[in-house]
């Protein structure tokens, strides 16, 4: 297919890599920033375009930009009759109508850098479209990058977001306040990188309700009370401590 | 060394074969669940035993009972002159005392279930001594079985043990949140998976500070507000998600 990205950030260059290395062609990166975009252009055997106004013809515009200029971007193309979708987990797909009836959501479910190459065929697309033929268009394309593609609708989506928030930057947080706890007392995080990995790989098989380990869901309240009681003198994260473990003695109906 | 091992569940049993692996012979399995305790004795080449007051004679002994029951143990046999060692990373190293004067603590800091062996090499072992020739041969042991040795005090080893619990326990739990999360939508948790371990794997590299990602950190708070507003039919998740996101925000001066 001839796809063309608007955006020169994460998630624009990972998806222009990976679109032109299935074989597909990049007609043009449209991006403001001029030295990203004419990089990844160059990258990738495209044209490079600062002008929204003054698109080359692609069947497909992904728009890869950061969420709050999505509706912006889509307000000054003008793709009427192509197939237009975000890259976005959390807004909503109406945002698109303006730029063309056909329109839909490619989201893939990764974090990203610039520079780290991602293998592709292991990141989950997430697909959303207005219609049944836009929504597998999109898949297909998804297809011809990543093993991992799910249809969805909107409300689905949303929630795919919100639970990896939870599973991805509120456990990445947690990470930081236990490297905080460890570097006070002259400890690198190095000494949890393994258990922190084997984590992650368990519940690659297992569901983590399983695999649950610890004083709260032991009810081993001793071990409980005498946390709360080193982290007397941190009362936001002495309380951050009491909300979870009270949410996994919930969980346990304890 | 000659080893005694007392406990017969996953601690017990996977640093009994890792110990066995690295040449070590294992005198005695001591346990109360015959079955458990003699398994684990005819996989190591050990005799079972099932009675703490009459021991053979080794030089280390390793009390890999739950913790409440570390006591209890240690009240119970009467090993003087010889090295004995608890596997808890929260249980004080006095306990110990009844059992013989020099004591310490032996404590790998891994998840671990009875059946799935481990790579041993890549644990870390945390060690602690009452002297520091109790420390030191406790620390030759662990080296003989791991790669990733730790001499600490129990102040460390305390902290060590809330670090985890942040970084493990509640880390898993919030797993189970977006798996329950995901299902009322009928999506599996699969489409979260290759997220959940590619951030514990970006922070085999680098520090959690700088991966952090997601609303908070951005200060995204409409996709805040539209995520507890989802949220508004579970009040105790919503409140969760409210104290994490506030916990990243004071993190950034936010």
């Amino acid at each position: 297919m001839n796809i063309s990205i608007v955006g020169a950030g994460n998630v624009a260059t990972q998806l222009a890599i990976a679109f032109r290395s299935a074989g597909h062609r990049i007609i043009e990166i449209v991006a403001r920033n001029e030295e990203h975009g004419a990089a990844l252009a160059k990258n990738v055997d495209a044209e490079f375009n600062s002008n929204l106004k003054a698109l080359a013809g692609a069947d497909i515009y992904i728009i890869a930009v950061k969420d709050d200029a999505i509706s912006d971007v889509a307000t000054r193309i003008d793709v009427e009759g192509k197939i237009v979708a975000h890259t976005s987990g959390v807004k909503p797909i109406f945002l698109l109508t303006d730029a063309s009836a056909t329109h839909g959501v490619f989201y893939p479910l990764q974090t990203m850098t610039r520079h780290q190459q991602l293998n592709f065929a292991e990141v989950p697309i997430i697909i959303e479209g207005n219609d049944e033929v836009t929504a597998s268009i999109l898949a297909q394309l998804a297809k011809s990058i990543s093993t991992k593609v799910y249809r969805v609708n909107e409300q689905q989506r949303q929630w795919i977001h919100v639970a990896a928030v939870f599973a991805n930057n509120f456990t990445n947080h947690f990470y930081s306040i236990a490297e905080k706890l460890l570097n006070e007392q002259g400890v690198s995080i190095e000494i949890l990188l393994p258990l922190i990995l084997r984590s992650a790989e368990n519940i690659q098989h297992n569901s983590p309700k399983v695999l649950q380990t610890g004083p709260a869901v032991r009810g081993d309240f001793r071990t409980i009370d005498r946390h709360l009681q080193m982290l007397r003198d941190d009362e936001k994260l002495q309380a951050l401590y009491r909300s979870v473990t009270e949410s996994i003695l919930r969980g346990r109906g304890i």
